[in-house]
């Protein structure tokens, strides 16, 4: 694993909105935020993303992101939240240790679209969760 | 909490192409999918969201997204994979049983666009990022 910036900011080295902190994870404001109260919630030991982490990592990644979101969400009064982990560029990661967005919203925001124009043509669903099946390691 | 159209998915009493199964948690393919292989993955007890899961139910939800979403990857040769939950009606959620979804996601793709204009004012970080670690349960 190379450092990232997340590296220089896990051990305090670069300054950062730190909102908790515990032996395995950190949270901090995002720098480039969507909403107000974004926030990076991230595992302190090294992972690309999901495809990489270890299952320690991914728990404790998860027990932070159930603390954080709620918190996010009374001080900032949102309607709800986004929690997003982007894995690979492709999905939009641009810093490669695994993290989390939460992510406030509210209502009528505007600030995400998905474009839904995909349907499965005949047999092709079952085909395909047939595979995922026989991929599950 | 209300049943909802996953508690039924759940009781195996409507069909849905099944990806993995534990004691704890289901995946089974997206109905109305964003790209091929497009997944969901969700604890068997009921929650609404995250707002409201418990820490158990958080953490087996983690694990399932885990294996499954390498298993997408792998089938799907996707580039990335965005794993998203969408917490409340004002983040996309429609169902009101705490789901993630595994989207495979390709290099300019085109899928998703978040808008971003926003930056805070002079002091604001500071100020949120201490109100929310004051909101920390």
């Amino acid at each position: 694993m190379e450092d990232t910036i997340f590296g220089k900011i896990i051990r305090h080295e670069i300054p950062s909105h730190i909102i908790y902190e515990d032996s395995d994870t950190l949270a901090f404001l995002d720098i480039k935020p969507i909403s107000a109260g974004h926030t990076l919630v991230l595992p302190k030991k090294a992972s690309r993303n999901l495809f990489d982490i270890n299952e320690e990592s991914a728990a404790a990644l998860m027990r932070t992101i159930r603390i954080v979101t709620k918190a996010v969400k009374a001080v900032t009064n949102a309607d709800g939240i986004n929690v997003s982990i982007n894995n690979e560029s492709a999905a939009g990661q641009i810093i490669f240790h695994t993290h989390a967005h939460i992510i406030p919203r509210f209502k009528e925001d505007g600030l995400k679209n998905w474009n839904r124009d995909f349907s499965y043509k005949d047999g092709e669903a079952i085909d395909i969760a047939e595979k995922i099946r026989r991929n599950l390691l």
